[in-house]
């Protein structure tokens, strides 16, 4: 078969157009790949609603490829085990409630299982502000993480989605830009009380407590829900993780 | 659950220990895991040959992320569509013979199922040199690749292998640590040609003709054989990868 | 008037899409948007032909905006003099055949006009390859220059063109790539001679003389002319680059 | 004709010290020749006034070049529309009262009218810090803006105007500098309220209420504005920056 | 002896294995393997109890090895002059009360005594947050330092010791943790008052006054014994450093 | 004559042994040797006392250097005349009350009478901290300029001096440190009131009445008085700066 | 006296244009105001020929500041002796024919020297070409240096001379761009030979004997002089830079 | 007692400059304190000689401290093993003729007893050139190495010695210097070979065969002889290492 180059490209570009315009009026946009956000996007898109993930990297996963100590291990515990194991991970049982997965198997597996759900993932984008109408967050302001990383003065796009979350982390950035562009958050002191020392047992449960609605319009998942609430972070233990992204899911499907 | 952050310490270095140990003597020993490595991975581990890849990044997957550029789209080919399919990756005709793919699906799912398939992948490993015996290339010399940035002055390990394959994309660079430090090179001119300009009809094809033993005990494959035997590049049309990976699977297999 | 985000990110990336697929196929593509560029693009396209300049970075105007030493004045000689005052640019006499202008003027009239005159301008993007079909360079190879100032390993797009320029100036970078990648220039030493001392005399000669056709399908232009075939540099004296725009497109509108 | 390369040199600092002496003492300065910038440049210029601009940058435009997310479009509205039309740039119309344009072309269009209107323009010059009398700006102090990049120790010259202009965009630059070493702003807090997110909306409005005179003798315009007073940003929508840098020429002019 | 690059690999791993897993529940953690880190470790480990150091660099010795401006000499006084002596480093008596030392010699028979006293010592391992349980540190936190140099997304291991001492010198690292993410200090202020001017007489007799439990299972000990509190630096004289470690040693003791 | 390297050695270390260890009790130590620390010198010397200063930099002359934007070109008024002139520099008479110098001839001879004055010049030197005893800096506490670049972690030395200056220019680093380190300044706030806007009318009279002792055993002179107390900048015009060295010389004579 | 910032700017303007138009047409033009340079200075300006340096750093001296390891004395012999005391450096006799001098005093005083005699030092400015006419060089091509640094592109101007010298020492920059760009050099390859390794006693004397003209138009002089013709580089003695500098002077001026 | 930090400075001062002064006239200087370097200095100090090591950073012990991939173990062979137990470190035996040994441990206690044998060093100094005179190397030009990172301007001093040692490891840096600027070495090609790939077994041998006289004065050791002479590399097995430098020592001795 003869392959010509620009056909190549057009069919690119066009896939890309395509994906790109659809994902300008969305249900539920996500700021962040990792284990929380991916998991929300799979829980969401499973539902039927159209999800779309901006991811700042090229590859999604966040922090869970390293495992601990790039120790490509992570370790869940007995409740959340099936949140895994629905994706397909291969888990060992390690006895007293601790089930171990090779790292990089479970960040493939969580973002696979999140694309065939349905959620359409858009990597090497930021989320440079978010888009405001009256006292409700109402979208992202995206751009391309290159013209960020070239330190380029160029103007961002707009996409709109009914509900957003901040899935990014212990930086909690978009968090981080509501509080200092928009108002108070929905926390004790209005603001991100930021991540406290390691303590796995209380940030496990924290995590999934936190998870909920931070601001009108946006939610909070992950390291970033313990960050923005000031409770401890977790380690290379992601069962809360994925439970809050579900929890996530869940809350916003009950509104939407 | 009550969770103990050493006993989750622990676990994650146990399965750790057992897997890098387990990964010093190896059948086949792979340097990168972008599409041409994880497929031959992929191959071989099917086959029941114990497999290691060894990965500089966090994240597996090379190239393939962004597509064409950040355009996160790929195209195969009619030739090279089933060994795609066969990981689960959705693809769609574009006619005239052409098929394209969302390409964070394409790499994480070539990376789940060489995973699934047996192999074992390392990441945050840098393969800084190859071990010799005699005039054969018998393993790999590793560091953290974080060492590497750091820009420590640290020993490196070594892990013996039975063939050696060099998946490193254009940059070859395990063909080049031979060509500099242990000897001629299997090409006609016994050092590495370098890429050519873009030219995807000639590259695709000659990308599998250069599949092969490039010094005794090395094995080249993907974008690394076209660089060595110095033909043209394919920009993000990644049939021939594909089916280069797979040919030095088939290749080594015969040897083992 | 009501002004919705989302209505304006989706015109801008239409239009965009509009002129980006446009340009994938082209009569003559240039890489560069200096003087010499600019001029070859008024020229080419006011004759009617499809032009595309691809510009590294987000402003066009090569090394013309800053004058000598950022003293934002630039000279031209008496035959180059209707050159420049075909686009509006006020020109003051010197006397003894010597013109002055303002660099910065001289730069966004250059640019305008070129625009006026059909041709489509595209920026950010850097040509990083060319398109290679037998013995015949017929197309770039292109991707965000962002992405290249990152460090991100992304794969590029194509664009094919009956005629390609390097405009690139001094680095003479699209000929560089031609001759390490491809095969011999048409030069004396069949590579790239290098820019000679400075001699405004002598350069503002040659430079006309050595624009052509350098390899088959690819022309050069401007200080990339001097560079490419060993004569001097010119300094900011801007009369030869005009005119060797201006003949570049002389000989490709033959050629069509 | 015979070239001398030292009467290309003399000529070329004779023109710029004519110039830049010139500009030392003026009607209006403007920091930033960005398009609100270029906007009150044309207009002052075009009154009769003696104006310069000073540009950090070798390329004035600021950050209109890229359009959104480097797509080189940009959107204006149907009350702005003249504004732009008015220079000679090709304007689209996209219904319901959107247009939009090449973002190229609209940024050198909108410089070469404020030059053709009379404005003085420098580049490469930052403008570092005011110059004070009594409790009234009244002129600018600049230095080459490389001498910043280069990190050397070199002090500044001093320039007059009636009045200054801020235009340096989301920074204001020299508001923050007046803050900070000169006293309070006309604002709410007397500080800068800085900018706050996305909604091109309100943004659009408020960044023309908002233009104005700042402290005595400064001027702020465009989303220099808008950060001043704390309103939102706009993205690639520049209807309000040029009906922005019109009402500050307007404003000066009554006062002039 | 033929010697087998592989049986050395193992050999490496298998005793860092041994001892990384040894360190994960130890009797006193100690951050930092400067002059007082070493000194508290060696008493710590004479009295038989279980000592790890963790230490960022490669080296240890903090800022020993210099001298005073690369001068490579150390001043200790009579009362201290033992603690030096007992690790068999030459000390030459300088009259009225003053000894010097080889700066060099100094630092590596420090360590050397630490460790034949039977402290393990683990290098390019860096703290970076503290294990809490209650309202007590129990344990640190750690990971490469070489991931935290190269700017990796990596999750960190939990390390269990009954105290934890921070040797950290001027920085007070882990009491800057404690103060940032878990409470108030035992300081008048509740904070880290930072270290003052030089001045040896007093802050030698502070360095000894200060060290103590400066939160509920952190001890701290040396230059930042000093900087929490509030007191002098001393430069280049180590007599109270050495002091400090022993009474943080002889002060942890009486608690196990 | 038969040169050896080693003799040149040992004559060279020699004398910088003879200074260095002279410089380490003095009457008074400068920080800083732009044109108010090489006046103050001058003076100091030429009554007889011992003075060194310590300058950060290879080469003396602080912002003297460039002039104004690298026109190498100072500006004196009358009363400051007779200051730069005792030293030899040639003035040029610009009427009504301004003269010119050539800036480079200005700094060499400012320095070249400070040395001939029997001031001692240490480069390469930084004032790191200051020695303080009861409520009062006896001495500044210094280190290689090159080990704070290369940002090696090595203790510092000390001098001693019956009084101190800061003459580091805008950055009243001495002045810095004593507010952070020491306690309260001698300005209306206690702090450092920092530079305001430009203003050579004022600036050049504050800078003469701000100079003294802005703590005990402390004096600032320069630039770095009027940033302390919050007074104007004054550009490339130094009339003040001379003026402001020698009242600081006066003031201290009176003391010692 | 009344100060205006507009007078101080516009008469440092006025100096400047004044010495740059002045220093575009000499009778030698010297790049690198080292040891060498300045003293070639001194002595063709003394006999009465227009000289302009051209120095890339604020400040002149070259290597001389830091005299050895930054221990700033510098060693001069005998014969040398001479053309430092002229200039009124205070000289130490060691012995045997080795004299000392504070490198300090010795650089501003060359520098003070160089410009009582009447040469023009104009600094922050680098020779970046030559200017070429047939086969001799003619003049400097100059540009900021900032420029150079902050990575511009910007454009040079050009400065014509009857005699160029190349004191840019070991580097021989000018010698360099002449042998790249122009053609052979007057040495035995053609080529710049590179600095050999230490040995003062020969470099010493070699320095004079190898300083002379190496192209038509262009004489080297100081370590430049060692580098071109691969004799050893010497240390901190200076007796042999001065007396080459001297030497440079005498043979232009036999040729003016 | 009373500590002045004035004598404190002058005690390190004066410790420093006899030791410099005697370091400048020795029998031999070894350029690079790792295993090898140390070892000879163990061992030329012990017979009596005088002995300076010049390191270029704060710590001794190149690349020992590290073990493999930062697991802090060393391996060494029975002939080795009594190199390494001489110096009290503890060894375990592993079996098969294979030692490990704690790898801080082990560079601590080189180093010590190379101090306690007489050696001295002297750390953060490099070796930027050596000392010619005839064919011989007769010393080292040596700079602190906080210089040449601050990338400052300074030229370096000499020292003396009856025979010079290569000790830098793998980049052979002294060697290269000598094959730049003196002449051949004495190898095969007369030219540094460069390290070839890891081999234990070869290397190990190789680098006792090729410890020797590499320029008349000049001796290599270590992994610099295997560089030297293009013998494989070794990994973290450091018996050769040490043997070797137990025989450049044996080999002096029989010389001096």
């Amino acid at each position: 078969m003869n392959i010509d180059d620009i056909v190549v490209s057009k069919l690119i570009f066009d896939r890309f157009a395509e994906k790109f315009k659809d994902s300008m009026e969305v249900d539920v946009a996500i700021a962040g790949a990792g284990p929380a956000g991916l998991t929300a996007a799979r829980y969401l898109a499973k539902a039927g609603k159209k999800v779309v993930i901006f991811e700042r990297k090229l590859s999604p996963g966040g922090g869970m490829w390293g495992g601990g100590m790039t120790f490509p291990t992570i370790i869940v515990q007995e409740q959340s085990k099936d949140v895994l194991e629905e994706t397909g991970i291969k888990i060992r049982d390690e006895g007293e409630g601790y089930y171990s997965a090779d790292s990089i198997e479970s960040t493939v597996k969580l973002c696979a299982s999140a694309i065939d759900a349905g959620a359409t993932l858009l990597n090497a984008i930021s989320v440079e502000d978010v888009l405001i109408k009256g006292k409700k967050v109402n979208g992202f302001v995206i751009n391309w993480s290159s013209i960020e990383i070239a330190g380029l003065h160029v103007d961002p796009l707009s996409v709109r989605a009914r509900y957003c979350i901040d899935a990014t982390g212990h930086a909690a950035e978009v968090c981080r830009i509501v509080q200092r562009k928009v108002g108070k958050l929905n926390t004790p002191s209005g603001k991100i009380e930021e991540e406290k020392s390691m303590c796995a047992e209380i940030g496990e449960q924290t995590v999934v407590e936190n998870t909920g609605e931070v601001y009108p319009g946006l939610f909070v998942t992950g390291m970033a829900a313990n960050a923005v609430y000031g409770a401890p972070r977790m380690g290379p233990i992601f069962g809360g993780m994925l439970l809050s992204g579900k929890k996530a899911a869940e809350m916003i499907l009950k509104k939407l």
